[in-house]
Order: C-alpha cells, then structure tokens, then sequence
C-alpha cells in the first residue's frame, strides 16, 4: 500500500512521516500532498488566535472534548512562531492538551517557525490539508499570540476566533490592530472575572466604530475554558457560534473558499520564487561577491539584481 | 544638458523629479540611477529612529544646523510607514524642520509608505542614492517609529542612532525588540526630564544583558535637543558619537558597505520577483480564476503555483 493510500486511510504515522518530510520541502511529499488535493475539502478548518494568557489552549483543550463527545474526530495544528520569551508557559498549556494523543480520534501536529518569512502559513496550510484527506471532520489551528504571522496563519480557516480576556487594558489596543478584522467569533474567556461584562461592551463599540465588520457577522461570546465541557463553562456556545458562523456563510462559501485558496497560491508562489532566487544567487556565488562588486562601483545595484534575475 | 549631468552639478529640481520617476518606477529613471552609481559613495548616511515621541525631528533639526555651522551639506529623506493615527503631529514636527528648505545647502525629501512590503526600504535606497551623487556629505535618514519597516530602513545607514526619552516604562520593552541589535549611538533624549541617568543605566544594563553589542560598540549619549545648538543640548555629543562610530568603523567600513549592497540587492531582487509574480498572475487572468480551479478540485494549490511561475 502506498503512503497517500496509508494516509486516506487515517494511517497516523505515514501522516506524520508525510507532515515531516513536507517540513522538509522533500519534493517527493509535495508530489503525494498535490495527490491528495482531491480528497480534502470536507474537513471543517477553525482558527483560534488571541493574546498570550487568555487561555486558548484550555479552550481548545475542551473544543476537542465537545467534539469528540459528538463522536467528530478532530485535528490539532499547533502554530509557534517561536519566542524565546514565552517557550515554558506555552509548553505547560499543551502538555494538558496531549492527553487527547491517546484518543484515534484526535491528532495533535505542532508547528514551530523555521525562520523564513512566510514558511509558517505555507506548513500549516500543508499540515491542513494532510489532516483533511485523512478524514478530521473538524480541523483547529491554534496560534500563540496575535502578532502579524498569527494574521497569515489564520487565512488557512473557514472560521476564525479570535480570544481575549477581561481587563486586558493596553492590550486590548493590541488586539485592535488587525486581528478585529479577521474575527468571525469572538470569545471573552476568564469571563468569571471581574470586568466581563464590560469587555463585552467594548469589543461590541470597537467593532461598531470600524464599520470593517458589522455586529451581525460577529458573535461575541463569553467563556470559563477551565470549566471544561460544563455548561457554565459556555464552550458549547463557542462551539454554536462557529457552526451559526458556518451556516452564515453558506452561500458565500465558494468565495471564502476561494479567498483561502488565493492566501495559499499566493504563499507558495513567493516561495517558489524565494527558492529559485536563492538558488541563483548561489549559482552566482552568493550576494556578498555581487555585493563587493557594488561597493567597488564595478557595477550598480540594479544591475547585479537582474543579474540574479537573468540567471533565474 | 542631461538630467543626470543636472543631478551631479547639484540642481535640486532635476533631483526631486527623477526622485518622483523613481517613486514611480519608471525604467528611464531606473536607468538614470545605474549611470548614478558610480558618482555615489562619498556622503555619509546616517540613519534615525526611536519611538515616536522621542524628538527625532527636533534633533535632526538641531543636527542640521550643527553640520551646517561645519559648511556640510545636508541631505535628509524623512520617511512615513503612514499611520492613519499619528498623521497630525508628525506633520507638525517636520513643518519646524521645513525652516531648513530655504537654505540652499540642505535638501529634504519625504518619502510615504506605498503598500508594497519592502518597497520603503527600496525607495530609500533611491533617495539616498541621488543625494550621494549630488554631493551631499551628510545624509540622514529619519524614520517615524521603530516597527519591522523602520528597522529594514536603518539597513540603508552606516551609522544607526536609536532615540529614546526617559521613563518610557513598557515601550522601553518595546525598543528591546530587534532595535538595540542595530543601534550604534543610543540617543537618551529629553535629558532634563526625571529618571535620564536610570534610562542610561537600563540601556546599558540591556546592552550588556544581551551581548549582541558590547558596550565598547555602542555610545549612549544623552541630549536635550530642543536647546537646540546650544552646548547644554548635547547635540554636539551626538555629532562626535556618529564621527567616533565612523572611525571606529574604519576598518570595517567595506564590510558595513558589502552588507549594505547585499540588504539592497536582496530588496531588489525580492522586488523584480514580485513584479514578474504580479505580470505572470495577470496574464493568467489573475490569481481568482487559478482559486476557482483549486476550490473545484481541478487542480491542487502547489501546481497552480507551479504554472504561475512556468509562465514567467
């Protein structure tokens, strides 16, 4: 049987040998994921972003569980744009994720940053796209932070939600910057806090003033994701939210699907193009002897870029 | 008389319209800046930055004025990742610098963001370029904040000056960020304000911390920039630091210059790329119909991408 029969199957260590030589940019694995493409689309792919500490990976954590009593199986990627500053908490929150590893229902796939510009999107969409032709009717990535690349990542969801916490102050000026835009739920967690109920409000008047988003595309909702899958908990209407977000979409749904397929071409073009033009710039001996040339005045800037050009 | 013939005697009209071709991207103007090069090299780039608020503009003015009293003539391209929020007062502290433009020694040229990620740092490279061969001895490059893009920008300098103010609390976080790795004078301006000598102590606390600089490569200077030229400014300081880091420089001058070419090069030909990207995306009907045939499982993201590049 061949690998990407394996996979369709659901065969969990040819999907991580394939995820890891993917990582790899093996060229062998790109010609098994293309293979692949016509058995995805029928996984349901949820982003979850927000700032450090406001529990995403509890709120993941009891995602899975929601799902799994629902008798879905369930995807994990794990996004890490690496930072040296937050490597221990983060590893904490998803060692409690891990005990779904034992469950066949559940994989759980991390992705760390391997310092190219972009390469994080390009992974997780490929990661994506194994576990949808394995047969995860519901796919969550989750991001660490809300930085630009968390941005990227989240154009490889359906459904994207956003999380934060009351009280955040300064950070919620944080938030405002570009990742309101992207929110289709947002989720107010740590909501037996003081101050819920106003952070509630805020967001409401925040999405008000930018007019990007009208109050009837986004759903707020308030959440306590160490209250597990209790009612009180409000995880099953985080879980509402994003299955009413679904249906909203419905007959726009080949239009964010096509948006996403835009995000993802796009990616890989620039990368295509990265990885020619560093190959020619190390067929031409690398930068540095053109850049010599430059500083000698041997020849100007623009020139020894078409050079690279030309050679490509 | 040709237009370069006109930039190389200095002709400030000549320059500002080839700097407006450039803008614009126009091959003839592409072609004028190659036969450029080889008149450039001699005027000294000095690029600044520091969190907005910091009175970066006050102390180039005051720079200005001291390079003058030493018969310099003084380039200075003040460059804008436009912000819709801080439009206003940027606007008012590079008015107080425009009572330099009638002095025919000083040239200031304003250059916004236009979208195009990296397209700053390349814009710059122009600016800086033109002003070089028209006999500019000085030219300083002054950025508005100290994101990604500002940091791109300071790659166009020899000499980085970093400006901050005391008792900035967290932003003093945000300036640890990637800006002290590129700082070689640290400016603690507003000297006269509270907690100057703590700022100073941090930032040398922070350098030695890091070990990516040792204290020997960077100069802490204090100011007070708004006193102008006066001794108690400390703008005078400022001018021997940059003097001082130059000379230190010294032997590794064609290094600082080869990395320099290369941050250029590599600029340009990530921009080349993208314009072939964009012209080949076009001529296959843009990137929405190739979505459209990856929706429909017609064919995968990875040969979409592969056939835009084909096609270059």
């Amino acid at each position: 049987m061949s690998r990407i029969e394996k996979v369709l199957e659901g065969d969990v260590r040819s999907a991580a040998r394939l995820m890891r030589d993917l990582d790899d940019r093996l060229p062998g694995a790109i010609e098994e994921l293309k293979a692949l493409h016509p058995h995805t689309g029928k996984g349901y792919i949820i982003g979850i972003t927000g700032n450090p500490g406001a529990g995403k990976s509890t709120l993941v954590d009891a995602l899975i569980t929601l799902y799994r009593q629902a008798r879905l199986r369930v995807g994990v990627v794990a996004v890490d744009p690496t930072s040296p500053f937050s490597g221990g908490a983060i590893l904490g929150d998803r060692i409690r994720m891990q005990r779904h590893a034992s469950d066949e229902g559940v994989f759980i796939r991390s992705l760390a940053t391997r310092g190219q510009l972009g390469g994080l999107s390009r992974s997780t969409f490929d990661v994506a796209s194994v576990l949808d032709a394995m047969g995860y009717e519901r796919i969550i990535i989750e991001t660490v932070g809300v930085g630009q690349d968390e941005i990227e990542v989240m154009k490889t969801a359906y459904t994207s939600v956003v999380v934060t916490v009351p009280g955040l102050g300064d950070d919620i000026q944080a938030i405002k910057a570009g990742i309101l835009e992207i929110a289709d739920v947002l989720v107010v967690n740590k909501a037996d806090r003081d101050g819920a109920d106003r952070a509630v409000r805020d967001l409401f008047q925040m999405l008000d003033l930018r007019g990007v988003v009208g109050r009837q595309d986004v759903e707020i909702v308030k959440a306590i994701a160490t209250q597990g899958t209790r009612p009180e908990s409000g995880v099953a209407d985080v879980v509402r939210a994003i299955d009413e977000h679904r249906e909203r979409m419905g007959a726009h749904e080949i239009q964010r699907k096509t948006e996403r397929a835009m995000a993802h071409i796009g990616e890989l073009v620039r990368g295509l193009l990265a990885d020619r033009a560093n190959a020619a710039l190390r067929a031409q001996g690398g930068l540095e002897g053109l850049a010599a040339s430059v500083v000698k005045r041997e020849q100007d800037p623009y020139s020894a870029a078409e050079s690279v050009l030309k050679s490509l």
